[in-house]
C-alpha cells in the first residue's frame, strides 16, 4: 500500500500534494503501469486523509490520463509509455524557472543613447492632445457601455467607420461608403490582410528607396517582390519593367524617404497599367497626408481611379500616436465584396472601446482640431530648423528639398565626406540621422542617392532646433 | 485667355474653385499639353480675383504635376498623357458616391434570428465586470499618462506581460519569463505570427472534427494543412501518418468540439514525436482552460515540454469578452531567440490603453475573481440545464458527456433522425445548435459522429435553461 507522509508539502492541499507524488510516481515507474492502486477507502484511512480527498486526486489523474478506471474493480496506472518520457524531463513535473531569459530592448533603446533622434518620425508625445483623449475615453466608458460588449463586423464598429468616411469625405476629397472602410491594429496587419486578399502568387513592386520595414514585412509574409527606381514624377513606368510586377505599393501623396509627390502624368499611367490584367492592383499608403504643411492636400490616386484597382491605406498611429494601434484600409467595391467572402470569418482585431473613443474623437471634430494644430506646430519647427541649418557655417554647403509636405525634408550635403563618415560625426555630437541611401534595397546603385540626410523633425522640441543645427554644423565642418 | 465665372462655386473657396476648374480642363483636353497659362497677375485681374488666389492654386496643380514652371517664363500645361484618361473617369474629378454598397451583416444576423443560440461559445455580456473594468480603465488614464505614449517592444508592455506570467505560474502551473510573453490583438492575429515565425513550407496537423474558424485561417495564410484523426485520448499516433505534419496544433486541456483532454501518454507521445525532426514544433491553445468547472485545471502541454518545442497560446476574448481583442503566446527560449531576431521589427498590435488595463486588471485580482465567479456560473448553468434536458421528455434519449470542461458538452440524442433533421425542428422552435458532423472537415466520414449535438450554454441566462430544455423535447420528440 502507497504511503506518503504529507509533512514537507508547504503550502500544498491534501488533494495537490497527493496528486503530484502519484504522478510522480507513474512518471518515475514507480508505480507501473496495470497496477492497481489502493481503493479510495483504504488509502485514505491509511494516510489519514479524507475520502474525498483521494476522490479528487484520483479525478484528476483520471482526467489527465495517469490513471483509468474499470467498473466495479477499482482504479488502475495507465501505460503512458514510459520510454516516452525524455531524459531531460524533471521527475517532480516543476518546469525550471526560465528567469535566464532576457527582457528585449526596447525599441528606442538605439535612439536613446543619442540626444536627438532625427530618425524617427514619431512625433513627440507632449503634443497629443491628452486631456481630450482621456475626457472622450471617458465619455466613451459611461455612454456607449451596451455598445462596448458587441461583437462588431470583421471591418470594425460602424460608428468609427462612418466618421471615417467623413472625415476622408471632407478633408481628403475621398467618397466612399462607410461599409468600404476596414479597420485593422496596425498598417503592417493590413498589409498581411491584403496579402490573404489579393492572393500569395502576386509579386509586389515597391518604391526604391523606400521603407525597410515593408519590405520586411513582405519578407515575413513569404511575398515576392521587385523594386522600382523613381525619377522626381515618381515610379518610371519603363517598357517592360511594368511587367514583372502585379501590385505595385506606393506613397503617392509624398514618398519616403524621397518626398516625392508623383505627378498626375504617372497616376494616370499607373492606373491605366493597372486595368491591363485582371490582377493588377495599386495600394496608395497616404500614411502622412494629413501633415502636407503648403497648400491643400494633394488628390488621393483612390479617387482618380475608376476602375476599382486601389486599396487605399492610412493610419492614425502617425497622426496620433504610435501607441494607439488603428489604421484603416478602404476598398474599392469589387474587393470588398471579395473581402467579405473570404476574409469575413476574421474578428476586428481593435478593441471596440478604443474604436468607439476614436469615433467620438473624429466626429466631435478633435481630430481635425488637432491635425491642424501640429500642422501649424510642425511649420514652425522646420522653418525655424531650416532657418538656423541655413544662418550657420553649414549654409553655404547645404540644400533642402521637399520640404512641403510630411514630417521630413532632405539635405544635400555638399564635400567629399562619405555618408557613412557624415553619420559617424553627427552620431559623435549625439544626433542620429539618416541617408536616402540608408533606404536603398541591397545591391542599388547608391551613386545617385549620395550625400543626402533624411531630417525627420517631427520628434524635435521647438527650443531644440538652434542646437541641432548647431551639433551638425560643428560636426560636419570642413577643416577637422 | 481662360475665364471662368466663379458664380457656381456654392461653398468653395475662389482658390478651390480655380484649381478644380483649371484641372478639369486639362483632364478634358480643353487646355492642351504645352499650352502657356496665363501669368498670375493677368489671370488674377481678369477673373477678378487676388494674385495670392491664383498663385496657390497654380502652386497646387503644379505639385500634383498638372502644371509645371519655366523660370522666367512662367506655367505650362504638363503632358499627362491624355490617352491614359480612363473613359469611364468623370471630367470633374470628383468621385460618385459609393452609396449603392451595403453595410454587411453583422456578425451575430444568424443568431439573432433565433430565440437562443447554443453554437456560439461568447459569453453573455451581463456578466463582462463592467463597473471593475470601467474603474481600472480610469485608474490607467489617471495614473500612467506617461507611459501610455511610449512605444513599447514587439511583444508588448512589460507590465502586462508581468502579470500574465505571474497568472501563468499561479493558476496554470506554467513557469515562464515575462519576455517570453507575446502579446497580439486576438488568437487569429498570432497564428499569423507564428507562421512567420515557423516557416511557410511547413505542414500543420489539425484535429477533426475541429473549430472550422483555425481551417480558414491556414488556408487563408496560404499554409496547406493535414487533418487528424481521435479517440477518446487525443489524436491517433498512427504510423506513418504522423510524419505528414510538421507542426502540431492542439487543444490537449479541452478538445473543441470533443472536449476531450488528451491523455498524459499521447502528450508524452507528442512530444517525443517533435524532437524526432528539428522543425517539429506543437501549438497548444489553451483556449478556455480557465473554466474547467470539476478539479484543478489541467497540466498545460508547455510544461510537460523540456525541448523547446512547444507555443502555448491563450486569450482574454474567451474569457472577458470578444470586444477586448488581446490573446498572448508564450514561447520556449529557443524560438524567443528567433522571434526577436526575425520578428522584432513589427510593432505590437494592441493598443498601450488596453495592455495597461488588463496588467492592473489581473495584478489586482480583478481578473482571478471574475474567472471564480464564472466559473461558478457556469456550473450552475451547466447543472441546471442538463437536469432540465433529463427530466424532461427527452430525458430517456440522451446521453451527455463532456461537461467538466470548458463552456460546451456534448449531447446524444437516441434515435433515427439525421443531425439536418434535428437542426432544423430546434431552429423552428427558436434554438440554433451546432453538431459534431458540422465541425468535420470535407470529405470526413460523418458515421462515428452523427447524432451528437454540441451545446454551448455559456451564453445563456439562467432563466432561459427551462425554456431551452422544453423546446428541445418539444422540438425532437418522437412521434409528430
Amino acid at each position: 500500500m502507497i504511503t506518503y507522509s504529507f509533512e514537507d508539502r508547504k503550502g500544498q492541499s491534501l488533494q495537490e500534494y497527493l496528486y503530484e507524488h502519484v504522478r510522480a510516481d507513474i512518471i518515475s515507474g514507480k508505480l507501473r503501469p496495470g497496477e492497481k492502486l489502493p481503493s479510495k477507502r483504504a488509502f485514505a484511512s491509511n494516510n489519514g486523509i479524507s475520502v474525498v480527498t483521494v476522490e479528487n486526486a484520483y479525478g484528476q489523474l483520471q482526467a489527465e490520463g495517469y490513471i483509468f478506471s474499470r467498473p466495479k474493480s477499482g482504479f488502475y496506472v495507465s501505460d503512458i509509455g514510459e520510454d516516452l518520457i525524455p531524459e531531460r524531463m524533471e521527475r517532480t513535473g516543476v518546469r525550471k524557472s526560465a528567469d535566464r531569459i532576457l527582457p528585449e530592448e526596447e525599441n528606442e533603446e538605439r535612439g536613446r543613447r543619442f540626444r536627438y533622434n532625427l530618425v524617427s518620425n514619431s512625433t513627440a508625445p507632449d503634443n497629443f492632445p491628452f486631456g481630450t483623449w482621456a475626457k472622450v475615453m471617458r465619455k466613451t466608458l459611461t455612454e456607449k457601455a451596451g455598445e462596448l460588449l458587441k461583437t462588431p463586423p470583421t471591418g470594425g464598429v460602424p460608428e468609427l467607420r462612418e466618421a471615417i468616411a467623413e472625415h476622408l469625405r471632407e478633408f481628403r476629397g475621398i467618397d466612399v461608403s462607410p461599409a468600404q472602410v476596414i479597420i485593422g491594429a496596425g498598417t503592417e496587419y493590413l498589409y498581411s490582410l491584403i496579402v490573404q486578399l489579393l492572393g500569395r502568387s502576386s509579386i509586389y513592386g515597391l518604391e526604391n528607396p523606400g521603407p525597410p520595414k515593408i519590405r520586411n514585412i513582405y519578407r515575413s509574409l513569404g511575398i515576392k517582390t521587385v523594386m522600382y527606381e523613381m525619377d522626381q514624377e515618381g515610379i518610371l513606368p519603363v517598357e517592360g519593367d511594368m511587367e514583372r510586377a502585379d501590385i505595385i505599393q506606393i506613397s503617392p501623396s509624398h514618398q519616403f524617404p524621397r518626398g516625392i509627390v508623383t505627378s498626375a502624368g504617372r497616376r494616370l499611367a499607373l492606373l491605366k497599367w493597372a486595368t491591363l490584367r485582371e490582377n493588377r492592383y495599386i495600394i496608395e499608403d497616404d500614411y502622412d497626408s494629413e501633415f502636407r504643411l503648403q497648400g491643400r492636400p494633394i488628390e488621393a490616386l483612390f479617387s482618380m481611379d475608376r476602375e476599382d484597382r486601389v486599396i487605399y491605406v492610412n493610419t492614425f498611429t502617425k497622426s496620433l500616436t504610435s501607441t494607439i494601434r488603428i489604421s484603416y484600409m478602404v476598398l474599392p467595391p469589387l474587393l470588398l465584396e471579395r473581402f467579405r467572402r473570404e476574409l469575413g470569418f476574421y474578428s476586428c482585431t481593435v478593441s471596440n472601446f478604443e474604436q468607439y473613443a476614436l469615433a467620438e474623437f473624429i466626429a466631435g471634430g478633435f481630430f481635425e482640431k488637432h491635425i491642424n494644430r501640429m500642422r501649424k506646430h510642425y511649420r514652425i519647427l522646420r522653418d525655424r530648423l531650416i532657418r538656423e541649418l541655413k544662418s550657420g557655417s553649414l549654409g553655404g554647403r547645404i540644400s533642402i528639398s521637399e520640404e512641403d509636405s510630411g514630417l521630413h525634408f532632405l539635405m544635400r550635403v555638399d564635400g567629399s565626406q562619405e555618408d557613412r563618415e557624415l553619420r559617424k560625426l553627427a552620431e559623435e555630437k549625439g544626433i542620429r540621422i539618416s541617408f536616402l541611401t540608408d533606404y536603398l534595397v541591397e545591391g542599388s546603385d547608391p551613386e545617385p542617392y549620395r550625400n543626402v540626410a533624411v531630417v525627420n523633425y517631427s520628434g524635435l522640441d521647438g527650443e531644440e532646433t538652434a542646437e541641432v543645427a548647431n551639433l551638425l554644423a560643428d560636426a560636419w565642418k570642413r577643416d577637422k
